[in-house]
Order: C-alpha cells, then sequence, then structure tokens
C-alpha cells in the first residue's frame, strides 16, 4: 500500500503577506516522493484552533507521516525540529488578537516531546540535494512550537504509530526585498521538502551524524 | 536561617584560554546577596565527569539553589536557560576528547526537564539592574546542557527541594579582541548573576511577562 | 546602435569551489536586455593581473557599460557598490598568493571614486523584479574593490564616457549547505544582474530613494 | 608644549535616551593621555549645525588632534573608520528633521577623504589594552560621516596640519536590555578611546598589519 505523508503550512502572519510555508506545502499537493503521496493542509495562525484543524485533517487523511511546516524569519536554512516544548509565550499576538504568556500547551504534558522524525538523515538528504539544512533544537514557543507540541502529544496518547515532526524554513526572497534578512527561495524549500519526505520514507535507524549545537 | 546558592563555572574549551563562568562564579565567592549566601564551583567541560563533581558538591555544600553558569560565545546577552533536553550531541570534543553524537544524557530519563528557577523574574530583575537579559528556550546539546540536564534530572529523581537552573552568558570582552562576536564584562555578568541570585531568592511564583521566540 | 554591456565575475577563491559572480555571468553570455547585448568575462581573483584582464576585454569589447560582479559572502542581497576606495588591504591571499597590506590601487589616484551606474534605481528595479537588494557603502579591500577601483580610475583617467560600477551578490546555496549563512538562488541573482542592466539602459538621472545607512 | 586633542561626541538621537559617544567624551574631559591633554566636546545630531559647532570649537581650542566619536549602534567593537564620503543620505530624520537623501555634504569637494589618523595602530593598541576593535572602512551616510566628511575637508581646504579622523561605538548595555544588540560598557569605551589617543599621540608612520574586509 502506498505510504501518505500530510504536510501542513500556516497561514501569514505578524503583517507579512505571505507564508512560505503555505505556499511550499500547496506545491507538494498530490505529488509522489520515493513512493510516498502527499497531501496538503492549511492552518490558521491560532493558538488551540491550529490544533484542531490539523486533528480533523489527520482523521479525515489517515497519512503515516505528519510533517508541520513554519516560517522561521531570520534563519538562512531549512532546520527540521528536534523537540517540542510545552510551553505558549507569544510575543507577538496570533492572528485573532490571542496572546498566551507562560501557560502550558496541555496541562497535563510532559515537558517535551522528541520528534519522531529521522533528524539527522533529513538534514543529510537536504544537503545531499544541495539544500542548506542543520538540525534546530528550538521550535521556538508560538503557534509553530504549539502546533508541533500538540501533534506529538495527541500521537502519544493515543499510542499512535503515525510519526510526526516539524521543519521551519526561511523567508522567501519576496519579503525581503525591504528588511535585511536571509531568504531561500521557494523551488529550494519544495525540493528541500521532498529530500526531508524521501529522508523519511527510508527504513531504519535515525543516522548519528555531528550537527549539535555548543549553546 | 541563612540560604546558600552553589553556583557553578566551566573550565575554558575549544581554544579560549578563559571561560567568561569561571572568572565570574569565582568573583562570587561567599557573597552575600539578599541574605543567600555563594558558593562557587568550578567545573570540567567534560561530558561525564562534570556531573560528578556537581553531585560531590551538591552533597558537600547541601544549597538551597543550585545555578550552573557556561559561555554561550555569540550570545549578546545574558539567558537565563527555561529548559534542559536529554540528548548529548557534541559538535567538538569535550576537554578530553570525547565527542558524543545522539546519546542520552540519561538513558531512562525524559526529553527535557524544566528549570525551577523563575527565568522571567531573573531576566526582569537583571533588566532592572540595567543588565541586557533575555530567557533563552536551548542551552545546546553540549556539556552545558548535559549538567543543566544531569542536575534537574537528579534533583528530580531524589525529589529534592532544591531549585535548580542554568544561565548563558557572552563572552568577555578579551575573548574577542581578535574575533567579531558580542561580549560582556565581568563587573556586568557578575551583577547580572547578583540580579539574578535576588530574584531566585524572592518569594512567590515566577511573573509572567513577556519573553518569548516566534522561532 | 545596439548598447553593450561586459558584465565580468571572479574565479572562485578562498577555498570555495564555485564563485557565484561567475556563475551567474556566463549564464548572462548573449543575452539581450532592453535592447542592451551583454558580453561576460571571467576574471582572476588576483591582485594586478585582474585589472589587466578586464582593460584588455574592454579594448576588445568596447562596452558602453562595465558591471564588475563579485561575491560577497556573509550579505543576504543583491548590493550595488556606491564607491570604490584607493588601497588594497588583504584579509587572505588572493589566487596566486599575494597579500598586500595598506598599498594604494593606485600611488597617484585620488581617494575614491563614485559607480558611474545609477545604484539607487538598480536596487529599485531589481526589488520590483522581486530582488532583494539594497545599495552598499563599502566593497570592501580585496580584489572586488581592486578591480573597482581600477576600473573607474582608467575611464576617469582616459575620459571615457563608459560608465561602470560594481555589484556584490551573495553566496549560492550549495556554498551555504555547510556553514552558517545567508545564500541567494542563481537564477535570482541572473534575474536581478538583468534588473540592473536594465535601470542602467533607462534613460536620466538617478533616482533620489531614501537608501543610507546610519553606519 | 603640551598637545590638545578635541574628541567630539554627539547627541541622542532615533530615539535612544543615550549616545554612549557623548557620556564616553565627557568622561575625557581634562584627562591627559600620554601627554596629549582632552578636551571634550558635545555635538548635535544635525545636518549642517553639527559642522559649525565643530568648527567653532576647533577656533576656539586649537587642537593638534581632532576625534569624532559616534554610535553604531549593532556593532560590536570599536571601529577606527579609514574613510569618510562626499554624501548625505539620511535613512532617518536628524534631530531637527532634516533628512537628506543623495546629497553631497559638499557640493564640490572630493569623492572621499582618508582619516590622517594612523588607523591599524589605534587598532593595535585598543587590542592590547584588551578592547575589541577593527577598522572599519564605511562610517555611513547620516551625520557621523557629514561631520567626518566636513571635518576633513575644511582641514583639506586650510592646509591645516591639524590631523583628524573619526571612531565608531557599540551600545551601552543600558540602550540594549530590551533589544537583541552588541553593547560595551562606558568603562571599556572610555579605555579604548584613551588607547586611541595614546596611539595618535606616537610619532611615526602607521603600522602595517592586516586588518581588511574581503567585501
Amino acid at each position: 500500500m502506498e505510504k501518505t505523508v500530510l504536510v501542513t503550512g500556516f497561514d501569514p502572519f505578524g503583517g507579512d503577506e505571505v507564508n512560505p510555508s503555505l505556499e511550499a506545502v500547496k506545491r507538494l499537493e498530490g505529488v509522489v516522493v520515493d513512493g510516498v503521496r502527499v497531501t496538503s493542509l492549511g492552518i490558521p495562525t491560532v493558538f488551540g484552533h491550529s490544533r484542531r484543524v490539523l486533528t480533523e485533517g489527520i482523521e479525515e487523511i489517515r497519512p503515516h507521516i505528519v510533517i508541520g511546516v513554519g516560517q522561521a524569519g531570520g534563519r538562512a536554512r531549512m532546520t527540521p525540529e528536534r523537540i517540542a516544548i510545552n510551553v505558549d509565550d507569544a510575543r507577538i499576538p496570533d492572528n485573532i488578537g490571542r496572546q498566551p504568556v507562560d501557560e502550558p500547551v496541555e496541562v497535563d504534558g510532559p515537558a517535551a516531546y522528541w520528534s519522531t522524525l529521522p533528524v539527522k538523515r533529513m538534514v543529510q538528504r537536504m544537503r545531499e540535494a544541495g539544500v542548506p539544512a542543520a538540525v534546530s533544537h528550538s521550535a521556538g514557543t508560538f503557534v509553530c512550537n504549539h502546533l508541533f507540541y500538540g501533534l506529538m502529544h495527541d500521537l502519544s496518547r493515543a499510542g499512535s504509530n503515525i510519526r510526526g515532526g516539524f521543519i521551519h524554513i526561511p523567508y522567501l526572497p519576496e519579503q525581503t526585498v525591504h528588511r535585511e534578512a536571509p531568504s531561500m527561495s521557494l523551488e529550494m524549500i519544495v525540493d528541500g521538502l521532498k529530500a526531508a519526505i524521501a529522508a523519511v520514507a527510508e527504513e531504519g535507524e535515525d543516522v548519528k551524524e555531528v550537527g549539535g549545537a555548543l549553546c
């Protein structure tokens, strides 16, 4: 049976008119990567509601793999996230004006969940495809981390064998025309996501490659 | 009874001749901050051994509070760490040449532990003292995070009521004479640590102030 | 009569295997942009010799416009340079091992020459084409500035009506796979150069748009 | 006869409540460094008027050396400027609301003037004093460069043997409490300025040390 991956992107937020994650996952809709069929889903950049939309998407699509994708303005590379943490701490309001500060994503949840995707192999495959990439150890404390933590919590509580994780991506060039920040072309982001999906589709344990951060 | 705080600093590593954390904690030895007496301890920048030295120090000194301090080259501000994660992933070898990659700090430990120090109030008090500061959501995956995770794990397993946490600090100016990176004077780092200790000494819950990271 | 622009790119240097400037100008060879025919020329990354190769190219091609292009590792945007300065001060050796320190490009030359290209309109047109761009006020003190200064000096001394200038460009993505730095796709760099050429081809004075630097 | 150096600092601008250059030069008033007596002068952050205040100060004080000092928010080191350029291009309004765009500082002036201070030796002496420092090749296009260019132009036109130059300095720590940027303590800035003055007081040519910029 063909495997299915659900990739999600967020609505634009924080004054931007586009969100590279939404643009990238739209391009992947229906694409098949190494035998894995991609379904894409747009997610509102809203605490709480984002999780409900994802949950409904998972119930409907019944994917084998879920990869959340989000914009990380200021980063120069694609960065698979290693860990999701149990805190909402919004520096700016979300798209309906909510701004939780130091609240848990799940009152009874553990401090953190690991991604169940092979983050080191994802980085390796992205680099082999010529895409700048590195493992990240913080998905922040805004809606991206909220969705990522919520996903891993729900999969864990349900004893699901769906594998899940999150990838942060840089701004698109059009977002940096008037501000000084790194960017990445949409084509390269899409190539990077395909390489990441191919890495997840491979069987076997994650590779062990140096990829840590001193701090 | 007077409270005691144990503050620890690391040996120089990675080719540097000094480590600001060790210099700073030496200056605090014996100082009393808002009724809290400071004891300082030097820790080797070595996986495993660092934890044993800390454990022995805690057993001997029996402090009420433990604050690990470490160098975060490239950061411009003092950054209390919110969370320790269960992974050793060394980008460079430690001071005896060990370089673990993707190994757990504790095989049976949870993914992460929260700092049990009031990180938001620490930042607030440091800023009030004129010291640049911000909460951090990643202590990296080198010996700093290793010690921090190990500390929180041991306190948790022992059911200890000792409060523990970690603060990353910038380079000293003398370390940036020949490289382009932010730095902070030793005097300011010491002032920042005093403000942090004062924040911990206060009674009551942590403050809720905006301090999150988009990613 | 059709106008001609000579665009030059440099050989790789400093350990890199490619130089985005050489790759980009090769793509432009023979292209016609708004009635301006592009000829491209590869230049050795060598003090002195680079100038001779450019001089010969100008004598042979007899262009109306000369645009030097060079790699500016670490920059996130395409940056037309406003000014060339009369100093060679090499932080690393050039491609034949020469490393002049604080020597003039031209012993009798003035401190600096302005670009005679409309740098503000070039930035405007690049941005309209969706390409991140900004005016730069320093072309450094390595071979890029050396060639730029030499070009403007020779044109000035000859009383030439050839217009000349220089554009620095970011790394290619493939150069940043293993280091943390911004990059730009080759396609976008080529689009940016076309937009810059179109801006030069327009008649009339440069636009006056805010584009300065506080320092 | 004792030599005199005039050091100038600017009023706060751009929303900041202090300007480290003004604070630093106040501390140097009346100090004698290696036989050189320091006089300090506050300068308004205003195009045009800043130059008049400096001219009057020079006429009154009759110094042997003039060193302008200005804030370079975002820089981590003290940076003696090598060159002043003949353009006013203000990204933000000055302190009386003027915002010249692409206007010459002096209609008949050359493109640029070199600092007549030994910038490499200044950096060397600052580093020996433990102060992070590097040569800069752009003083920007705001009031700092305006004053620097105007000073060098006036000294040149008058055939004066007064030596002149400019040093940019980082934010003070208190300016970075609520924003992410490097800073330097006032004490260290003052020490750096003293080391720079001592370097200028030495007889002989500037040293030739590697200090260039690739771009």
